[in-house]
Formats: C-alpha cells, structure tokens, sequence
C-alpha cells in the first residue's frame, strides 16, 4: 500500500481548541453597530383557522420597531431545499396553523425584552379545527385535511420494485412479516439556531449570518421566500454548535423573519431560538413505521423483500421527498434479492415539521430491517452475522435502485466484529441479564439533489510571497472536520507539513469558492478531491519553476519533506520556499493560486429513487453487548466492536472521535430519545432536562476497527461515514436486548417499562 | 477616438449612499464578543529621559487587564513604511522621548473610562532634556541631539544632479534666489484611526481591523515590531473615513498598543484616537524650507535651477526618503533645464513625526517653486503663463531624474487655463483688490518602493451560475472610488452594465486577492489594468464557449449590450447570461473565475532618487481669482478655472468631485491650516475647533477641464491624477494674492496678519 506522508496519520482537528477555549465566534457573537432583536409569536394551536391579528398594541409599545405577519410578506413558498419544501408553507402563518408552534408573526425591537413584550400584545384571533398527529390516522380517508390544495394528507409517496415480489414469495420456504415504528426524535446540537440579517436598501443586498451547513445553495430558497435575486444574498456563516443535517435548513424562521424585518427596516436584526424554540419549530428526524415482508429458503437466501414506508412529516413535507428516494436505496443496499418491493408513503399530521439528523431517515428504518432479519434468522436457526454474510452485497453489485457498488467492505465488515466479538461463540449464552446484538449499516457518500443542479466542490489554494500557503474553501464545519481533512489533502500533495497550510475559518458567499454544502457524508470525497486538486494544481506551477533551476522536467520531480527534489534523490532539490521564490523570480504574479474542484459523474434519483446518486457507499458493522436489570428494566450498553468501511483513513483521530460521537447518539436513539406530544400536538418538554440526551457516562467501551477498501474515486481511496458509524448501534442494541432478556422492542426508544411491560408479557404467556 | 460604453460616462461611487445613510461600517463599528479597550498613556514633554515607570497603582484598578510599557514589548524597530520608518522609533518608548504626545505605557481594561482613569495612575519620572524645534536650528552643530545613535539631527539627506550647475548660472543672463516656507499641517480626516487586534494564542495569528491603505503591505512592519511571521497577521479593513496618504501608514500606535494588548491577553481590544490624539500623533504633512537659486536667459530660458530643501521630520524620519526621493524628481517634472541641483536634509526636531498629505510633499515644494517663478516672470517682464511653456516638458522627454514622459499634456493644460481665464487679458488689471494667479502641477502615478517589492495589483472576476458577476479586489476605498472605476473597467471590458458588477466592501488579507494598496495616485492604472485583464480573461473563456454556439471563432466575437455576438452583428449572437449556460454545458465548472495583474515595468528611485519610478505622470494647471480685503487682510478665492491632464476621463462625475475637493484642500493650505506649538513643543490647539479648515462655504466656483493625452499603460489611456487635481490651487492663491496687493507671502498659510504686515511694509516702504 502506498506510503503517505501526512494521510492515515493522527492530525487535531482545526478549530477546536477554539472551541474548547472559547475563542470560536457562533451566531451569538456577531454583533452589528445599530442590530435590533426579533422575536417570533408562534401558534398555541395544532390546527385552527387565522380569524384576525391585531397588531396594533404591539406597534405602540416603545422599542418596537417593527411587526410583521403572513399579510406583510410576499407570498412565495420555496420550492426546494427549503423546509418550506414542497410549497406548502409560508414564513409566517397565512390563513391557518398547523402545529403548535408555527410562525404567526414577528417583531424587532431594541432589545429581545421589549421583543418579548411586544409579542405579548399582539391579539390573534383563531378557530379551532380538528387535528391529527397519527399519520396511519391522517391517511384514512374521514381524517381532518391539512393541506387543503393537497385534498388528503399524503405529503409524497413514491413505490419501486425489482423482479417479481408475488412469484417471490411464492417460492419462499418461509415469510415472516413485522412491524416497527420509531419516535420524533430531536437533533438537540448544543448551539441553538439563530441568525443576523443585514438588508442593504440602497443596493437591494441581504447580509445573512447564519449556521447554514449548505451557505451557497442555500440562498436558492431563501432568494425565492424573499423574492429577491440569488445574487442579491450574502450568506456569512461562523462557527456553529452542531448541526447533523438539520442545519443543511437554512431556510428556517430565524432566517426569513430577521431578513423580512431587516428588509422592512433597512437595519440589522438578529433573531436566535431559545432552546423551547429549538424543540418546537424543528423536531428532527421523521417518524418511520415499517411493515416488513421477507421470503426466504431454508439456506437462508433472500428471495423476497418488501417493505412499506410511512412517514410522519408533520404539518410540512419538508425534505420528506429525499428522504423517501433515499430508504429506496438504503433499503436494498445490503442484502442481494431478486424481488423488491418498496411503498413510501410521507403523511401530514398536525405536529412539527420533521426533517433530518444523521443519516435521513436510514437508522429508522434500518431499525425496522435489523430488527426483522434478526427474527427471521432465530426463526430459521442460523446465526444472523452468517445469515447476512451469505446474502451481503460485495464489491462490484449494482443494486436494482442503480447504486453501483465501487467499493464495499460489507463482509469485512461483519467479520471483523463477530471474530473480535466471538459472536457467534457468545451470542444467547452470556446469561446474567447480558447479551449480544448485531447489526450493519450502508450508507450514501453525498447525492445528486436534481440533474440540473451541479453537485460541486471547489477549493482554491494560494502560496504567498513568503511560502505562506492558504486554503480558501467554502466547507461548512459542523464537527466533522472538513478543513482538516483538506488540509491533510493539500500537505499530502504539497509535501509540507499540515502545520504549514492555513484555512478560513467563516464562509461566506460573496468571497469564499463555490461549495455545494456539507450533507449526506459528501465532505470527503468532493471536498477532499477538490483540495487534492487545487494542491496538485499549485504543485504543476511548482514544478514548472523548480524544473529548470534542478535541470530536468516537471514529471521528474517530487515534493515532500517542505523540498522540490529529483525522484527518489531528495538531496538534489530546493527547498519549497525556494521554488516559490523561483515562481516569482520567473516573473509571475504571486500569489500563486491553484484551483480545484470536484463533481461526481452521480445521476439525480428517478421518480422511483432510482439512479446511482451516490458516488460511493460507506458500510459497516458492529456487535454490541448490553446489561438488561431484571428488576428496573434499565439498559446499559457494555461493549461496542465496531468495524467500518471508511474506504481508506485520512485522519485517525477524527474517525475514531466520529465513531465515538455516533455511538453515543446511537445509544440516545436506542434508548432515551423521543418527543412526547399531550392529546392537542402541544410538546411536552421542550428542555435539556425533559429530553434526555446520553452523556460521558453512558458511553461504553468503544473499539473501532476501519477496514481500507481504496474506493476508486475518494480520496486516496476514502470515503465520507460520519453518517454510517452511527446507524447500527441502535440497532444491535435492540438485538441484544433480545438477546439478554427475550423481549423485542418494536417501537423505539427502548425504556424500561417497555422492558418491564415485555418480561411481564413473557412471564403472563408461559 | 474609441466609443466606449461605461467609460467616460459619470456613474456614481459605489459605496457612496453607504457613507451617506449611515450604513457603511467604520473601525468605531467594529465589536468583537469579550472586546476590551485599550487607552494609550503620552510623554507631556518634548525631549525627556524616562527614569522610572510604575505601572503598580494602574494595574491593581479593578477592570484594568493589563498595562504594557516599553519593557515588555520586543525591541524591534520596524525598517520599511513604517511610522518607525528607518529604524529610530519603538511602538513605546524606551529610555527617551522625543516628542510631546510620544506613546509611553498602554492600557486595557473592560471599557474606555476605566482604561483612561488607569493612564492617570500610572507615575513616569522623566528628567527633562533640552528641545529643539526648528530644523534649521537642529542642523546648527550644538543643537541637542536628538537620536544619540545618528550623531547628529540629520535623519536623511540625498543629493542630485545634471549638468554643470557652475556653468548655468555663470552663462545666465539674470539669477535669482528666494526662500519658502510651509508649516505643519494635520491630515484632518473626519474618521479619527483606531484599531481592533484580536490575537488567538492558540494558532499564533492576529487579526487586525484597521484603516491601513495597504492593508497586504502593512503586515511586513506590523510583523517585524510585533516579532511575528507575516502569514501570521490577517489584516481586515472596513470602510474609512477620509486617509490622504496619511493612512497608508497602518503602522501607527493603535495598531500596535492594540496588537500587543490583545497579544498578551489572548483578547480582542480595541483602541481609537481620539480627535486631541489624531493632532498628537499624526502631524501630516513634513513643513519644508525651500532655498531656491535659479538662472535664467533673457528670452525666458531657463539654464540653471537649484534647490535646497529642509524639512521638519519630527521626532522620526518616517517616511522622509520616499519624500525627498520624490522631490528630486517633482523639481524637475515640469522644467527642462540643462543644469540642475537638488539637496535635501529632512531634519529631525522635537515635534510630532511628520508624515504625508495628498501628494507627499510635492505642493510644499512646489509653492516654493511656483511662487519664485512667478517672482522671476514678472523680474523678466514675461507673462509667467508663457514663461512655463517656453520651458515646459513635452511628450517623449526624459527627466534628469529619468522620469520618462510617455503622455504629457502639461503645455495644453497650460492653454486651456488662460484661454479660458483670460489669463493674459487680465492679469494685474483687476483691480479692487482682485488679482489673478497662475500655477501648474506634475506628479507620479503610482511609485515601486524597492526592486524586490513587487508592486503589483490583482483582481479576481467571478460568474456565477446566475450570471451574476462579481469583482474581489484588494483595493482600498479611501474616497476616491478606486472599486467604481474597476466594476467599470470590469463592465467595459464584459459589455454588461456597471451595476451588473458586485464588488467586495472590505478588504481582508486572508481571502481578498493581493494589492500592493492605494497611494501615490496609483490605483487608477494599476488597479484598472488588473480589473481589465481579469475581465479581459473571462471574456476569453466565454468566447470560447460562445463561439460553437454561434459557428465561429472566439477572436470574431464581441461582448456589448449584454450580449457576446458576431463583431458587427449584434443580431447573431446570444445574451450574457446564455453564455454563462453554455459555459457550464460545456462542462466547466463554476464560478468562472478570471484573474488579473499588473505590475508595471518601474524602476525604484537609487540613491540619488533618480529612475522611472511611476509609469505614468499627471498635469495640470489653474487659474486662480482671488479679492483680497484691504481692511481685514482677509483673502477670498473667487475663482478657480483647472485644467488637468488625467489621460482618459473614466468617470467625469469623479474626477470633477476629485478636483472640486483637492482644490477645497489647496485653500485650506493656501489659508488656513496649520499646526502651532508653544515654546515647550505643546501643540496649540488639538480640536476642529482650533483647527480651521475650510468648508463649503470657502468653495469658490470651480471650472475643471479634462485633457485626454490617452498614456500608453493606462487602462483605456487613464492616469490617476487624484494628487494632481490639487497641488497648483495653494501655489495659484499666492501667486493671484501677489497679483491682487502686491504682498509676495513667503510662508503658508496666508493668514490676514500676514496680509496686513505685507501691506503696512508696503506703505513704509514706499
């Protein structure tokens, strides 16, 4: 295997001792001479008429600036990306509302106090409408209408399937059919969302600071919301607390109502959710109900496999059609089978618009799939690793929905944990409460949103007169450390020491290269090309000077150790700063820019979810070792083995912090996390100390094991699994505590007295 | 001539309605989170030992964080365009001061009250030392000395010249010699300077908002005196109000009080002058003496010129070579004459360091030269109009200096002034206490500081996917709209409209491309030239795309009206935009980026200050009418008829406000401005107050004419004159005074006094 100099070496991510010392500026921090503060008024309702609002109180209260409602703004709905999604929403409420919570209105003062006030005095007349919150509920046909242009309450469905699924299970030696269902989770990143609007009237400009993950593309909705020219918005974007996808939003209330009041006043207004506001306006991943069919033979080949969908959108579709188009994929990723059959369907009910968190909705429904095959394998009598060995997907597969597999470590995977683990030796005889769980994921590495919209990466570095060299790139960090691995790829190339390249630390729109945004795992592989580009393209310019200074030709050299040298003979070069001195001795203009950039040969999914809209897939797997107490029905995770397909490892310390990080909110998802709603949509708890987060301490012992498949197009051969680490651990965990305690948890989070209620149902069926 | 379709046509300064509605962001509006304030403790003396600083009493303040003092910085004296110029200054003192105002111990505390209460409690002994205040007098061998290490009060002497000086003046029919004088005068900007420096101990970088005019430049002092790497410094610039050269010097005790506190604390601090610190510290313009000797034949030749030039450095040398060095070739910009001799002593005294104001110290010389030339016309009984265009230097001339005069429109300004004011017709016939004056100006256009200092400009163009197209450049606004004549140059070269052109605001050195800055009028050919070949390079990469589109090649296409069409026929072509598609379906990735530079083919001045050192030269000349008030001695200028050689006007409604505020500035000198000092070096009066400039209401009428001689590197024929426009308005007041009463005035400013002293002499001497 080739010999890196700086790739697959422990390097600290950039930016966080910044963060740990309090030096890294968020949205909190940004402070524009003459800002007011906004607030927003949100609906007491889950669904009811608009009859009237009186404003005219709140105009009158000292400070206030401005107040705006769904009557003042122009009538646009996004129709992309937004989280107004598939055009059914408005920034504030026109007509109706539709969940607890919604925008109905929104004020600047002079401070956040007389905001608050102000939203006091504002009179909003409703009338009360039916509400639904179950979405197999809202899909029958007497349910109250949400969307009244929709005509019923499906938000987006969508239905594939491969070979015969009838002949399918005709043929099976055995079917077993299983329900699942997983709760309204919350991304609950530490850093609450919030945003400065700064409208220029005079040149028509918005200055957005905001916590955007995708700050290029994301000015598309934004530009269609505020009715205004794309390029007539700045997007800024510091430091940010967290965001697992569900910053990719940009386009939230913070957003629209800071722009909106901003434009209205030619001031700038900041507006930042409160943490009651984070919970209510952004409830994170959907809600998934899986109805699982599975044919089989007796050897345990997969004959058949169906699989029907349903979604809880909440009152918005939000981003339920990639969502959908995604589990098409995911859900064939793992195991060959010649007949499929997948039914999606995303339904509205009147609670808040879900979106995403790490992995879309993959480890819900994966929930569904690992917890199904783990009973039809204890149905059948084989080990569940050997039974998803004998079916796994390998290298060279190209799935019905079109994922062409370059690289997949699946089977390594798998066989990495279950030696590491004695799995198989272990598994339903550790006794004492304990057992075993396994489970694997598959994973996009970044998508094609449209065919028309270009999936790209840029980066641009540039070497200053005195051998200073800069990366210029528009990557949004959220904690996976984009600008690191950049820079590893740019020092690799260049042949220096990662110490030596600079990287900016904001992005922002007007000045920044070009970056379709950080979602889906994608950072890696474009964001890591596109740095190895422009590297290599400062390198050829290098090389170009430093040939005739060394008497020989350009493809002759090499750079590495900070020198320029002959192949093989370091000691006949120059020094790096050297061949930049040559560069401008030559009589070119430094600095010295390369640029880069990197757009996979991806296709956009079909109307079916179809298409290979990943240029590669990460996999993994992980056997997970849990205490079930008898008497409290409390879980605690023991042990983790993990093994993962990340293609090739750039940087081992961030892998590992990656893996680490994932399992724990794995855990979360297995066992504490969920949104409780009381009988009128109103959430219950909406702080830190309802919604319970796993900390240090429930984090076990953690083993990683990163399996190296050299994918063709990372890279190096990598591939982005921030995403992938995380999706088995909830789970494995399900699985073992089958294992431990015999009871099968169908809806998660795994409490205990669901644990107490399934060891009394097991003792009462003896 | 060329049509042009944006060139030559008035469009208004981008940025302007920021400045006027109060949204443009100024260093005061800078606020970083955790920001502290500096204050800057100053020597009450003008030459004094510093026995014993204690900063004990200060420290123990509540709310101060820390007191630094010449102890506890690096000894470092910054050697290139510094305020610390040749290495004779510390950012504090050490062991002496020099000057009333010198910075001596600097203070952060948590706001500026507390930081100004902790100044009070800091107690330095000082032993007082002998002063000396007039560079003449320091020149005298028992003068104290001032910079024990220099031996003398010398801080910079050079030394030119051609021909045989001897010889001229023996072969001269007629010789005459005279002596000028010009007095301190301040910058005056309306935006005091401040600093905000935010050092990150972590990656060793300090970000520094400031004012610099280079802000790129700046970092090599700002890294010598701070000790640190210059890839270490970011410099940020905001908006500015007002810099006249003087804030090109970015080197300046906010700077570095600030760099050092927030060095040392780990936190951003702010410091800004007040307006008595602006006078303190930042003197402007070096007062010179000028001696001059010149030899003439009868027929109005001129054979012999010579000239000695003293000027008041100050306590520093600052900057007095690039003065000095440009004023041996300013004395020969406008004359040919065989033989010429040119010394110069910039003389250190105890007064504030003097610096620089719109054109160095050229109008200082050039009232000397202007005014003993208007003496030796009316000794020769010569009309002095045709007295300058029997010597002046024409097209194609070479100075002594080197200077190469590749455009010269001189003789026609000349022209055009007294055929427009009747000049000849009526000089010395107005009577009533009105006169008629007459002077002219040359200066450079941009000057290279050393041989290996690139001095270079560069520009970015950027099309993104909407079309829109954007400008990143490094220039930095000080009010003469350098970013306006770019986006035009940009909108000229890409046939779209100027407004379709979006510039950066500010400049940051981490991410803006590299500009050596703006000064010495320089911006308009190097940063046009830059702005054309960056369009200039996008356009060909349209073209390319464009021309399969249209069955041609890319050399038979031209771009106007926002269209890229068949030369000749507009109808065959495609729009702007459509060729912003094509180039992405040709695969190419966006934003198309173009890059330009130019780094003109200069030569820095040797030791005798003699090279090309500007590409280009300006002309010009006034016309001046003044009434002067027999009983007040009071002096208004009635009249101002201009005519200014720019090359090629780019934008009439900039140059004509150029004009009109240079020539606002020439009746400031020609009387009202100056700096007094008490017999201690106390400045009398530090306030706008004290400090009269003149205002709308001293405007006269004011007729610009432009004379296009179309110089072969300017963009488009363009030379920047912004220093030009100025200089003949002080020296045409004198000269019209002299016309008017009869009373020659020797040293500036032309206060009533002198007026009426001159007139009461007259009587007597009658």
């Amino acid at each position: 295997m080739k010999e890196y100099s700086v790739i697959g070496k422990p390097y600290p991510q950039r930016g966080s001792v910044q963060k740990a010392t309090g030096r890294a500026k968020y949205i909190e921090d940004i402070y524009l001479p003459g800002m007011l503060y906004g607030k927003i008024l949100r609906s007491p309702y889950a669904h009811a008429k608009i009859i009237n609002i009186d404003t005219s109180e709140a105009e009158k209260l000292p400070g206030v600036m401005a107040v705006i409602t769904g009557a003042d703004i122009p009538k646009v709905q996004s129709e992309f990306l937004g989280p107004l999604g598939g055009a059914d929403r408005y920034a504030l409420a026109v007509g109706k509302v539709r969940f607890v919570g919604e925008e109905v209105a929104t004020v600047a003062a002079d401070d956040e106090d007389t905001a608050e006030e102000a939203l006091e005095l504002i009179q909003v007349e409703y009338e009360e409408l039916p509400e639904v919150f179950d979405p197999e509920e809202a899909m029958k046909p007497d349910a109250p209408i949400i969307h009244e242009r929709v005509g019923n309450n499906i938000a987006y469905e969508i239905h594939h399937s491969a070979g015969d699924i009838e002949k399918g299970f005709a043929e099976a030696d055995y079917i077993r059919e299983d329900r699942f269902e997983t709760p309204m989770v919350q991304a609950a990143f530490i850093g609450p969302r919030g945003a400065v609007a700064d409208y220029d009237p005079v040149i028509k400009k918005l200055t957005l600071y905001t916590e955007a993950t995708m700050p290029f593309t994301s000015r598309g909705p934004l530009a269609q919301v505020l009715d205004m020219p794309v390029s007539n918005i700045r997007v800024i974007r510091p430091y940010i607390g967290g965001g697992f996808g569900e910053k990719s939003r940009v386009t939230i209330d913070v957003c629209f109502c800071a722009s909106f009041l901003s434009m209205h006043l030619g001031r700038p207004v900041k507006i930042m959710h409160t943490r009651a506001e984070e919970f209510l306006t952004c409830a994170g991943r959907q809600p998934v109900v899986t109805y699982l069919k599975t044919g089989v033979m007796k050897d345990g080949t997969l004959v058949a496999r169906q699989l029907t969908r349903i979604s809880n959108t909440g009152a918005s579709v939000g981003g339920s059609e990639s969502y959908a188009k995604q589990d098409v994929g995911i859900f064939e990723l793992l195991f060959r089978c010649p007949n499929t059959k997948f039914d999606s369907y995303s339904v509205y009910t009147n609670l808040t618009p879900s979106g995403t968190l790490r992995s879309l909705t993959n480890n819900a429904l994966s929930f569904g799939i690992h917890s199904h095959m783990d009973m039809l394998a204890r149905d059948l009598g084989v080990n569940v690793a050997d039974f998803y060995l004998k079916n796994a997907h390998q290298q060279g597969d190209i799935t019905h929905a079109q994922y062409k597999l370059d690289s997949c470590g699946l089977s390594e995977c798998i066989q990495k944990v279950i030696e590491a683990s004695k799995f198989k030796e272990r598994q339903g005889k550790l006794g004492k409460g304990r057992g075993l769980g396994f489970a694997t994921a598959g994973h996009t590495c970044g998508y094609k949103h449209r065919d028309w919209l270009p999936d790209l990466s840029t980066a641009e570095v540039l070497i200053d007169r005195d051998g200073n060299v800069r990366l210029l790139s528009g990557r949004a960090e959220s904690g996976m450390g984009p600008g690191t691995m950049q820079i590893m790829c740019v020092a690799e190339e260049l042949g220096i020491p990662p110490d030596d390249v600079d990287i900016n630390e904001f992005v922002d729109t007007d000045i920044t290269p070009f970056e379709s945004g950080n979602y889906a795992s994608r950072g890696t592989i474009q964001q890591g090309n596109a740095a190895m580009a422009a590297a290599r393209n400062v390198r050829v310019q290098l090389f170009e000077v430093a040939a005739p200074a060394l008497s020989t030709t350009p493809d002759n050299l090499e750079a590495k150790d900070s020198r320029i040298f002959i192949k093989g003979s370091p000691e006949r070069g120059i020094s790096f700063k050297e061949a930049v001195k040559a560069y401008e001795a030559a009589g070119k203009v430094l600095p010295l820019i390369g640029r880069g950039s990197y757009n996979p040969p991806t296709i956009a999914w079909n109307e079916h979810g179809e298409g290979n809209n990943s240029i590669a897939y990460g996999f993994g797997a992980q056997v997970i070792e849990v205490e079930v107490d008898n008497e409290t029905g409390k879980v605690e995770v023991v042990d983790v083995v993990s093994a993962m397909d990340c293609g090739k490892v750039i940087n081992p310390l961030i892998l590992d912090g990656e893996s680490e990080g994932a399992i724990n909110m794995g855990i979360g998802m297995a066992l504490l996390e969920q949104i409780s709603y009381d009988e009128k949509g109103r959430m219950l708890g909406t702080s830190y100390t309802d919604y319970r987060l796993p900390t240090v301490w429930e984090q076990p012992s953690v083993k990683t094991m990163w399996v190296e498949t050299i994918d063709p197009y990372g890279p190096y051969g990598a591939k982005g699994i921030t995403e992938t680490v995380g999706i088995p651990t909830a789970l494995a965990i399900a699985n073992a505590v089958y294992d431990a305690v015999g009871v099968r948890i169908r809806k998660l989070p795994i409490t205990p007295d669901k644990i107490l209620d399934g060891l009394r149902e097991k003792e009462t069926s003896k």
